[in-house]
């Protein structure tokens, strides 16, 4: 392979450090690093951030785009585009693991020759630690705390303990996986689903198939959902879901909004048939100033926010460095998207 | 050892079932079980209960204290009087584990011939899991979304994980390496103290020596304070010691008030030198209420509740069920307080 002229466009905000570790190890490639044409971050690690360009910078941009051969990161606010924009690309790494839904809008099937690898397993960590507070938080009622704190009023109280208690994943990659693990160091009893319940999964006790379930549902005091959005996985908790769940259960989503029906969801917290909830994504987002979610006490609400953590860039980086010494050995890649299955 | 007449009283609240259990295995102890005569428990696992005892009832219990051989659990309103009331006692079980201090009021030293053990690692993981809520709690800056929800305000952040950082543990007991080992399950670098630093102790990463609390100090992005409260710890954390920690570092008390400086705390918080603390225990329980503790957001307070839990009573009558077998057959027992150490 003539690597000797690639280009590599970044997409998105990376420190200077990081493209300086990239530029140490493939010395050999253009690195396009114009952090100015880029969305400005508002935080660590913050890649969705959107550019303010003038016309002069878009056209700029619009001709870095032409000559890249391959983006660090979607050009996340030219989607629609990005088949005419960036014609010459052969390998998008995204800073997302999930993917699925935002490729549809590139048109990828008019580009097949694109390789998407995602980032999946990042954020998997993350994702776990927040999926683990919430359920202590929960268990120790947290909520009583702090409106005793309010008060400034002392009672001291019963709660409970992770230990025992069961979590159903639903979703069982990366992120499912690292939540099992963890649950497993608190000695909770971990359950959860996948296409094939014969093959087990490290620290998952028991597997259910597809078709069960409710049956998983049923034994769940927390349910978290941790699976890509697919066709399969739209609307997949609904009210007769949650239904199945115990009385008092909490239902923690790390997956996508989509995922369940939101309105079920503060119905069930209203009716108290649900403990509370800790919700990192929702239906739409931002969401809405005039949501109830936002006035329930037993929620828990997270902007979009559980996976990033300060330590991202540095990961995605390393990942990045791997993939690309694999692309130009025409080895076969890490976290390439599955056009078919959208993760 | 004749056993047939041996009377046990149980001088705090314990469910019926519990009782049972007792009874059934050991049908030829007199178990006197009077719940009407002890405080009524306002929560699970409540043993500090008020008795509210008519002038009859007062006599009556005492009558009961007087044919006691046994108590289960300590009479935690007749403490200084004991010795008198209760003279025929020799084994005390306390649904305690940090009973070194309360010891010294019954004026332990006029009755050696009592066997007093604690409940030394029943609360161990209730403990460790508040003490790791907290950490996540303020790795990911709970605060934030707190005051985000209050808002209703949608603004992407980044936070921080566990994976990586230093814990402190000061207390290398049950509670100290129960935290260690979750603590471990997180990937953190875990450090303590103890006597001996040769010894190893399993999750412990790096042990300092008791003249080393600085330098285990300089370390820490959590110090936990899971010591028992004895006159080598009595204020072991002042101002001076603080200063020694890393600026944003977070403060977890589960041991004792009286283990550090509450006023060193409060100001360290004040200034922003500490990013916060979670505390259960503290100086006077409980916390007055013109205390400034309560109104610091970045400060978890617990109503020295975070070791009860809703299996504790369970735990506590296998505990007394397998002391009360080793009593009878005059071995050795579990959870024997060292009244020198005072724990």
């Amino acid at each position: 392979m003539t690597d000797k002229t690639l280009n590599i466009l970044f997409a998105s905000y990376l420190e200077p450090e990081y493209v300086e570790q990239i530029r140490n190890e493939f010395p050999q490639l253009n690195l396009i690093y114009r952090p100015d044409l880029v969305g400005q971050p508002r935080y660590k690690a913050d890649h969705s951030a959107k550019p303010q360009r003038s016309e002069a910078e878009d056209a700029e941009w619009k001709s870095l785009l032409q000559q890249a051969d391959i983006l660090f990161d979607f050009d996340y606010f030219n989607l629609d585009a990005l088949p005419e924009l960036a014609p010459n690309v052969k390998w998008i790494q995204s800073s997302s693991a999930g993917i699925g839904q935002l490729v549809k809008r590139t048109r990828y099937s008019e580009r097949t020759s694109w390789v998407l690898t995602t980032s999946s397993g990042i954020h998997a960590r993350p994702l776990a630690e927040f999926a683990i507070m919430a359920m202590i938080m929960f268990a120790k009622n947290y909520l009583y705390l702090q409106q005793e704190k309010q008060n400034h009023n002392w009672q001291r109280y019963a709660s409970t303990k992770l230990a025992g208690k069961t979590v159903a994943i639903v979703g069982l990659g990366k992120i499912g996986r690292e939540v099992a693990k963890l649950a497993k160091a608190f000695d909770m009893n971990v359950i959860g689903n996948r296409r094939d319940p014969q093959k087990s999964v490290t620290n998952v006790d028991h597997l259910y198939g597809p078709d069960e379930l409710n049956s998983l549902l049923k034994n769940a005091n927390f349910l978290v959902l941790a699976t890509p959005h697919t066709p399969e996985t739209e609307g997949l908790i609904g009210a007769a879901q949650i239904a199945q769940l115990p009385q008092g259960a909490v239902i923690i989503n790390i997956a996508r909004g989509a995922v369940m029906h939101q309105n079920a969801l503060i119905e069930n917290l209203q009716s108290g048939h649900l403990q509370g909830a800790a919700l990192d994504v929702f239906e739409v987002e931002p969401l809405p100033a005039d949501n109830p979610l936002w006035d329930m006490p037993n929620v828990i609400i997270s902007p979009h926010s559980a996976s990033t953590a300060d330590t991202e860039n540095k990961k995605l980086t390393d990942l990045f460095c791997e993939n690309l010494r694999r692309y130009l050995n025409n080895d076969p890649m890490l976290n390439v998207l599955n056009t078919d299955l959208l993760y």
